[in-house]
Order: structure tokens, then sequence, then C-alpha cells
């Protein structure tokens, strides 16, 4: 497993999104509700999430999608669908829930604000995607679903009675 | 199936919910996404979801536990937990899936922004419940899949490709 | 979390279900997939899987609403659709998600298929329910949720590479 | 939209998959629970799920993923996970969700179920994929999905009260 994770994290990269983009967005998420929160934290916790089997292998479909839509490796029309990323498209925000309901409401719950407000590298991607020379429309969401299963996780383990 | 409806508006409104509130949310969610948009669209769309059998019997089943913990009648530990909406209580954010999604991807990820922004009546239950005197844990998130469910589907019905 | 965990076991056994029983239903279901399984290995998964903050949750709302159910105690009609466990009320599969989710696919699929075969205790526990004694609306699914997880969390820990 | 109906069947039937082998599965779930179920109203109904824009986004994703896989066009390792349809890979029954949901509990528990045992041309497509020519990974769970879907629209339908 140690290999594919590494690689998961190594095509993140490749796509522009680096562990500490993540863990900006999963400390604003939770820096209020947790204290002495540090992006420390936050980056031990996305690791220990990117570890999982199911994590990694929605990682690398996502991607291994936007990629093949990018090349339009993809029939008609759907290679087309995704690429505009249209709204009425959901298969993006499906896809991630295989990584959302691993952790629980809390991750639901921020999946679904984060979805809306795109802070940060998930707004980046959005805009990359939407301005058509690459695709994201599955990453965006991917990273979306990582925060905020490392924000639940982090509450998680923050109770402690 | 109509006599269930009415009783399931009846006692959104016996705890203190008008479709009206709901309405609200909805023309907030999609005023800018819908040209047009008259908060008497939004009023016939939740018309038409509180129709469905599923939906019905969470808003009954919901509320049924409210009232149940509010009367200290469910046993203990669990009747306090549901009661002060321990923030690690996920069984609320559950069970109005069933009414969320029906309504698929859009439905979803509204749902998880409303349950963190809490506009308008979802505010202002969540905000009686917590004062203790009410139990409105299930029906807060109960009103937030009805919203998103009546933003997701203005959404597919405005389209007309 | 340690009494909390024992109060589940507890209330399982109250109403009905030994840890034993879970564990027959696990082991058949994953026997025929690892090689030198034991009842025992199947006991523990069990135990890990209760341990679960959201799991506890689940089992004691599912085992309050039954017995609020059988005591009459909801508001009706839904005191009585919950009672007959109607094949269309859907409540009773959802609440179970909150454990389903979060071992992933072969969960899933497994509490589908269990919903349907209902072996062991889990159709024992239907039984009982439908012959209108007792209600066992919620804990029979939640039995299915357990007794899937566990099958789950057994597959995964058993893959080496 | 009837344009992209019309493109899902054809897809289908070019992937091995004919409307009515879809609808023997659904009279054989639903046959003992509707009193004087045809054929014919199995196939009305799988006509009447092909139809929402959520499915056939689906139906396309999923059929474009296994194409692309078969011609080695998604890079590895994933193409290979798919290909092989490795048994902790569960991206294939997450997407078919978007479909699964829409229609409820009922259509939630058979897709579990008919993915266990795999009736008529869902193990013949299981088989033909694991005999590695082609690639079916997604597009058997997605017939599970509008199988199940198809029983549980049913079971709604034929309800009076």
């Amino acid at each position: 497993m140690m290999k594919l994770k590494e690689l998961a994290i190594q095509k993140l990269k490749e796509r522009g999104v680096e562990i500490t983009d993540i863990a900006d967005i999963v400390f604003e998420l939770q820096k209020k509700h947790i204290q002495d929160l540090t992006v420390d934290d936050c980056i031990n916790t996305i690791d220990s999430i990117i570890e999982k089997r199911e994590v990694i292998h929605a990682v690398l479909t996502g991607i291994a999608i936007d990629e093949a839509v990018e090349k339009n490796l993809l029939s008609e029309p759907i290679n087309s669908i995704i690429k505009v990323d249209d709204s009425l498209y959901g298969i993006d925000e499906i896809l991630p829930l295989s990584i959302v309901n691993i952790y629980g409401s809390i991750a639901f719950t921020n999946f679904g604000h984060l979805d809306k407000t795109k802070p940060g590298i998930i707004g980046k991607l959005d805009k990359l995607g939407k301005d058509n020379k690459q695709c994201h429309t599955f990453l965006d969401d991917i990273i979306c679903a990582i925060s905020s299963s490392a924000a639940s996780r982090l509450a998680h383990k923050n109770r402690i009675d």
C-alpha cells in the first residue's frame, strides 16, 4: 500500500495540489473548534487519510478521468459534458462519497459546504478547469472530500470523553 | 397519501415551520441561478417534494423523535445526547439523506452548505433547540434537506436542453 | 467512550442480540473468502466496530426508537407505521448507513444482501417484530449494518499487498 | 434530453445489454410482491428510469471508463486495478449510487443483493469482464442499479393507499 499512497500524493502534486494546500483548508475549517490546532496537525491527519485504500482509489480514479477528458480520450458526448463541468453533471460529487462516507456526518456536511464556497486550492482548480485548458472536474471535489474528512477526523480525535 | 401529506405539513406548522419559511431559503439559494424565479415557484416545488412518501416518513419520524426527546421519553443516555444536539452525534444528518438522496448531487451539496450556514428558520430552530426548552435536533436538518432538494429540483426543471 | 460501548453491548443483549449471534453471520459471509477465518476473529472485529462513537449512537438511537414504538410513545400515525414495519417505510434502512458508510463498498453491498436474505438473528428479530409483540424495525437493520461492516473490515485487513 | 436517452440505450446495446435483459431481472425481483406484474410493466419502468439525466450521466460515464480501460487509455496502476475488477476496488459500486439513491431504500437494499447474487445479464457481464477480454467493471454495477431502482419504483407505484 505504501507505494500506492506515495503515488497518490505524487499524482496530486502533478495536478497542482500540495498537501499543504489541503492543510490550509482544513485549518480554516477547524481552528475555531479546536484550541491550539496547528497546520502540522492538519498535515498529519491528511496523511493518515491518504493512507486508506479507498481514498487512494478515489484519488487515482478521479485524476485518471480528468486526464483522459483533457486528452479527449472518452467517447462523446460524455467527454464534453465532463470537460465543461456541466452544473447538472453530478458524478463528480458522487465519486468522492467513497472518501467522505468513511469519516461520518461532519465530513459529509463540510463536503457540501466546501463544494459551494470553494476556498483556496479548490477554487483555483475549479477556475483552471472552467478556463478549459485543463480538466479538474473530479479533482476539485476530491480535494473537498479529503479536506472535509480531515476536519471530521480532527473533531472526533479531539473529543476526550 | 393525501392525508399523510397534510399531516406532515400540519406537524411542521405545529413545530414552528411554515412552508413560506422554507421557500425563503430556497429562493435565496436559487435566485442567482434562475432568471425570473419567484417565491411562488419555490412554494410549488416544496409542495411537490412533501408529496413523496419517503419525505413524509422522514418528516414524521424526525419530529416524533424530537418530541419524544423533549418529553424525556427515550432511554438515557441517548435522550440527553439528542437533546443537547452533541456535535459528534450525526444521526440527525443521516436521517434526512432519505430526502436529499432522491434529488441528486445538487441537493446533497446544498444540504451540507445549509447545515453549516443555517439561514432563516434553520438557524432559528437550531437556537431554540440549543436554548434547551425545545428539541429540534432532527427538524433543523430535515428543513435543510427539504430546502436543498427543492433547490435541486428547480435547477433540473429549468434546464431546457 | 468505554462506558458508552459497554452500554451499547448491554442494550443489544437486552433486546435479544449476543455478539456471537452477529459473529455467526459474519463468519458465514467471509469464510469462503478468508482462509483460516475463525469465529473469534469475527468477534474481535465486531468488538472494534462497536467501539466507534457513530456506531454506538446508531445502536442506541435505533433501539430507543424501537422501544418507544413498543410502548406506543411516538405520535400517530408514525408509531403504527414503524410498528408494522411497513415495506415502504425506509428510514430503518437509512439510519444504519451511519455504520455501513464508514466501512466502504463491501459493507454497503453486504448490507443490502443481508437485508434481503435475513440469516440467523436478523430473521429471528424480523419475525419477532412482525409477530407484533415486540418492535425490532430498526434493530434488525442495525444488525445487518454491523455484520456487513465486520465482513468488510475483515476483507480489507486480510489483504496483504 | 431525448437524444441523450437514446444514446444511453444504444450504448448499453453496444456493450451487450438489452432493456429486456434488465426487465428479466426486475421481473424476478418483483413478481412475488406484485400481482399480475408483466415483463412489459418492467420494460416501461426501466424506460422511465433511463429518462433521468442523472441516470444517463451514470450510464455514459461508467461505460466510458470501461471502454477507456479496455483500450488501456487510463494511467497505471489504476487502469489495471479497474481491469481486473479488484475486490477491494469499490468506486464501481459508488458511482451507481447516483442512480440508486434517487429511488430510495428498496432500490438500495436490492442493489446490494443483486451485486452479490449476480443474476442474468449481471453475471454474464461479470464473467466476460473477469475473462479479461472485455472490461465491464462499472457496467455490471450500473445494471444492478437500474434493476434495483426499477424494482423500487414498481413497489411504490403499486401501493394504493
